[in-house]
């Protein structure tokens, strides 16, 4: 029987903004209906098995800081060691009030030296989760395979230059795909680490490109065969580990899906510091995959801004998680879609509190994001001003004419050639006064 | 009759790498034929009136600094002004031994009170430069419609919010079609830097992009019904003047042509100082723009390295001219596109043989890379490389099941069950010695 | 007499955070007493004549967008027009209830043919200021001399290749000088926009950077026989429109100022979008002069997280006024120093209320962030925890022993070699309960 | 007795520039007089222990790659193995013809439980490099102390919040200066990685760099005790794996050393992909380096312009290495500093040819740009150009008084009524002229 490995934390509560106390929810009060619905439902938050259990603090230049626990066996069974990290997990779920988690195949079970050993492990330790599921009433938001760690996908996965390579990475999204089928998974995620290229000098861009969209074909077939309920997901990346990835941000990554015609079984998992990596805000690229109907769910993080790295920290800017929450709203929500927290402790945190902490940070930064972005949108200043600044494609002949494809370049030319000059009538663009009222909501 | 301006300066002529004279073609020999054509076919140099004959020197911080010859003269009638620097600009092209040239339709002609006069007044210049281009056999690469600098487009032009200032731009794109056609122009460019948004705090990004692309299909009709010849060209960049610019960057721009049907009538007009700025090297932004069969023609100029806004440069990297003119013969050439020397002086030169100087700069350059390059594929180091890196895709069984479409995830499964690791047959990716092989070449 | 430009626009009320009224405070109360003194003492705002009055909405790539009031005069006497202008703008400031103002030379005064007509003209509109100051009891925060836009300055001001440009320089500072000594300024800031190259290659690095050194300390003379009473600023910035600027960042600045004996009289003058630009945080740049003791002034903007220029934005993120304000507070104000909007409109916003609601945006905004500031250094939670987390410096004799300079690379040895494993006691760095810590005050 | 490691690579020879044979140099040529001198003492390349011989090919998000021979030994003894790597080592420098070498004390030997059980380590390990330098002539350009993989430094090592880090810092610097001084080391290189701060929020800057100028001069202390000849060097670097380093580019350190007397005892290591990621040219760095008398010695090193982090590729533009000798050959030299490789290769590179052709790339790289300037030193154009430039402040008798410190604001403003506009008689920048005439030096 599995022994608490954190007794000295409690199940966190909501005590309110005033409280002093850290180790509560300050914001987020899961029950609280916020906008028609519980604050739980809009938010769906997840935790991510790789960052919270796995992540050691070690970097480029450094070793591993963390001393967790749950590490401390006796060696020798891996198994048994990926069976305590995942009790660890769900006692962290638990103790948090998240509902959902993430995970790589590789994250839970080892790697074994052969891919049949390496799927038998992950077998035992997917039915330990299940378990611990129907114990507990947390679901996978998403499972993902994880394909670019072995350095057998030094070069690519999907885009390797070598089809034996490919072959082992279709094996291993199949497997994944069934265990997070086997866990009642609601979304599967790609995230393309290797493929894209070091150096064009060495790239056959059309061939490797071609490549990964029969790779993800092939995935959305067998995702129909295996019944996998919700929608594929590719998330976006400029780089690092490659130098440039393929799926650079969302506009990227929408032209390769219209291309190959994968748009129908591929929607977008959008992260925020993969957002501003690519030189976008992380509202820009939401709004952007939202408006090509492409927002699956989100990687509710941040980077830093003077950082040129993915740093994966936890949100805690409320204005950009207002923002974060407007588009949600906006959208009626997520599901199946949610909240992941893509996000890990700074090396230097080395406390098991510290874990806690962070989850509360981004917890409550998202909740103060959608508390305030429910008042916003019930309010509605931004959205009357924004229907008046556009008013005379809906509320002029010349607009409706445009919009409903009557008129031509000639039949405009004699309009213009008509009116008087249209900036002496053209009204300012007030970002000010646009930025005072969010300002004025983001509390 | 028209007196030469720069009696000091005669023809530039070549005189080979070895020369000492500034005021000489070190590299561009304009009949010598490399790879099979004579340079100036393969060049297809383009000067840009912009720059040339309209920069004055002023930034954000600073007034004009140039005191051109051209434009000394009894102040008053501006469509004078207009004939003069036409000329000047003809002066300049015979002098250079540039074949082409690219203009916006404000650059050549004012704009005056009324739409009406404005377009007179147009006529009357294009009328000169019909007569100087039958004169010199000098002829337009592309044209455009300056659709940026006038106030009534601050707001965007084909995405402005008011549906008056729609119609002024479609009436000028209208006239400088009709410009661009009666000039023997071989293709028509689109940059939008207005096309964007300042907040998206206060924009509509869906009906804004629905109206670029009702805009863009309207001039696609109307190039049909006019005959243009050539192909329409949008021009991608990040930002500035925009935060952000629609037209991001190749694969933004791609997809928004497939996402609106529009990707049989345009291709793309790359500049090479807009790729770094979108966070891509220029061979990456013509790489991928080649790819998608959507390389049109390309400003060539470079930004610097440190600096985050557009410097538009003349290209001075061998390096970079001769990755870019790799891609240009491997595609055959850029015909009807062709290298426009979107770049312009630094605001301290102010001496009229900077101007002859930076143009020379540019063309030895690409000549430059345009030799190298040539050498580079006849002796076929780096295609050999690449192609035996990727030979399992042709080579093996499995890897051209892969490619014909044959196999599923659960058909690789089972090859990857049975073979062995196959990280311990993968070759190196040698970056390096692609490098060196490049380095080679670069002379 | 002046009749009121503004006649819809009132005098600027506090009403208070709930207040849905756009033009009015609400969180600035400029005699609210906060952590001691007014808020207006902390405060200290100063409007920039620069921005506020002449900033026309032009860009590098489009024209002026702006029609203000105080241009709209008959044509001609340009020293009238700067009354008219000097006018407007004190009406403004007396709206906004701002005590102080910051001025370039050229922008309060035409520049004309000759310097003694220049300076004559400068000494007419200085004196309608002394009189408007007299009326109103605003005060110049600080005067400057406008060494960038003509294109004298082209090549650097006291870093120009040529004497009798630093001359005109010279004579330009002292009169500039003079000036803010007749209006009560308190302090006097170079920004030296072109002090620095375009390239290396034209540049002698070591010959300009004396020159510098020569320039301020002749200013720092000239002051002293003035008597002007508060320090010279120097304002670092990393470049724009100088491909590299001299005066890059704090750091670099610091340098400068030490290795030529100039850190007595000089001081500097943060701007946030400068930090940003060089690569740190607003915040990184005020802590760091601050230690050096050497923040004397801060231009209070902020720039766009996407954009690579200066946008000089008001500043609007409150956990970045938070910040700001946490350095003043602790260094006990600013004074002779302030808050200085070097700040502008965006280019689309064209309403005279759009200037109003710009500043009362960054009046707020700065506002918000000295009561949480203060709120924060009240309740000291984050100075206790900061003050343990160094507590061996203090509270051990090793830590003792090492700051007083009394032990060496032996003494050391000696102990490391007797200690255990100094990771096994070492605390956590705690950033994410930090961050807790200050988001909630950030309200 | 060792048995070569790599039987199949011979002694890298000189070929010259049209061999096709890869493994060898194509341009460095060692004993060939280049400007006066052999190109080896020119040069003075020298390998990077950590790179060439530790770095596995592992990144963050994969694991290692490499399989090198050394590697592969029976397990237990770490000591045994380190014997390995040093002697493959020297096999590498003998075969590439590299004169000097470079380490950190945990490179060479391993850490083991007790600071005193890793000294002993150390001291086998640096017996066995002496007996091969002695064999083989090759010499140590500097060492360094690892202060920044082991955990106990993540706070920081010198500016740890925790006093025995700072002792066990402070331990082990003294004896990686022993161990240089045994090995004939000319130079003392610190580096500090972990020497900066993650967040603000939890840091006492003051403190920390008192306590960093402090470690330094305990250092320079035991350097005059010790008798190591060379100087002590400190390397810049913006960040990361900090997110400020306190070292962030030449300019700040030099502020750093200036503010605390270290300026005598503390020259600089100047890595160029370091330069870039502050945002600066190399040349910059280097140029600023020398003009301050800082310039030490170089890594050789480049970044990939795309990239926000330090990819340590071997250089191979080569106009950048052009530039990078123009600084080194008009300072005389970088004795007893050199040309380290900081520099590793690609993670997919996973041949040992790959080990030596990154090597040659860069040697020869070097090598080209050694070549080129030498050239433009003595063909002199740019020198001249330059001169010219700044001939009125030799040449005139104001630029003579002003340098000489004999006038003051109030004579300057007189000169400057009585001279006609400066900008009348200004000349051109000539940028492109000087652009051009690089250009043509770079081959």
């Amino acid at each position: 029987a599995w022994e608490e490995l954190f007794p000295s934390i409690g199940r966190i509560q909501y005590e309110g903004p005033d409280s002093d106390t850290p180790l509560a929810f300050h914001y987020y009060n899961a029950e609280e209906v916020v906008h028609g619905k519980p604050m739980r439902e809009w938010l769906r938050f997840s935790m991510a098995y790789w960052h919270t259990i796995r992540a050691d603090g070690s970097d480029p230049f450094g070793a591993a800081t963390k001393r967790w626990p749950w590490e401390q066996h006796p060696a020798g069974d891996d198994v048994e060691l990926a069976f305590r990290r995942m009790r660890a997990f769900f006692e962290l779920l638990d103790k948090l009030g998240v509902d959902f988690w993430c995970f790589h195949d590789r994250d839970i079970a080892p790697e074994l030296p052969t891919l049949a050993d390496t799927n038998a492990a992950l077998d035992q330790v997917v039915a330990l989760a299940k378990e611990l599921q129907a114990a507990s009433g947390k679901r996978v938001l998403w499972g993902t395979a994880q394909l670019f760690k072995h350095p057998r996908y030094m070069h690519g996965a999907a885009t390797s230059p070598n089809a034996t390579v490919f072959a082992h990475a279709a094996a291993q999204v199949k497997k994944a795909m069934e265990a997070t089928k086997e866990l009642g998974g609601e979304n599967f995620v790609f995230w393309g680490g290797r493929e894209g290229y070091q150096t064009l000098l060495n790239t056959d861009l059309a061939l490797e490109q071609h490549n990964l969209a029969r790779f993800l074909r092939m995935a959305a077939d067998y995702k129909r065969k295996l019944g996998l309920p919700g929608p594929l997901l590719l998330e976006p990346k400029p780089q690092e580990p490659a130098k440039h990835q393929y799926d650079f941000d969302v506009s990227t990554t929408a032209a390769f899906l219209l291309r190959h015609g994968l748009d129908k079984d591929f929607k977008l998992n959008i992260e925020c510091n993969h957002a501003t990596l690519a030189g976008h805000s992380c509202y820009h690229e939401l709004e952007t995959a939202a408006m090509l109907g492409l927002l699956g769910s989100i990687d509710a993080n941040s980077g830093d801004p003077q950082t040129g790295w993915d740093t994966d920290q936890f949100p805690t800017d409320i204005r950009e998680t207002t923002l974060m929450m407007l588009t949600v709203l906006r959208q009626g929500g997520l599901a199946p879609g949610g909240l992941n927290f893509d996000a890990k402790l700074r090396r230097e945190s080395t406390a098991i509190e510290d874990l806690v902490l962070a989850h509360i940070s981004g917890m409550d930064a998202m909740a103060r994001g959608l508390r305030n972005a429910a008042r916003l949108l019930e309010d509605g200043v931004l959205e009357r001003m924004r229907a008046q600044r556009y008013s005379s494609w809906r509320d002029t002949q010349l607009g409706r004419d445009i919009t409903a494809g009557k008129v031509g370049l000639e039949d405009l030319e004699r309009v213009a050639l008509a009116q008087p000059e249209p900036f002496d009538s053209l009204p300012s663009g007030q970002q000010e006064l646009y930025e005072i009222q969010l300002s004025r909501y983001v509390r």
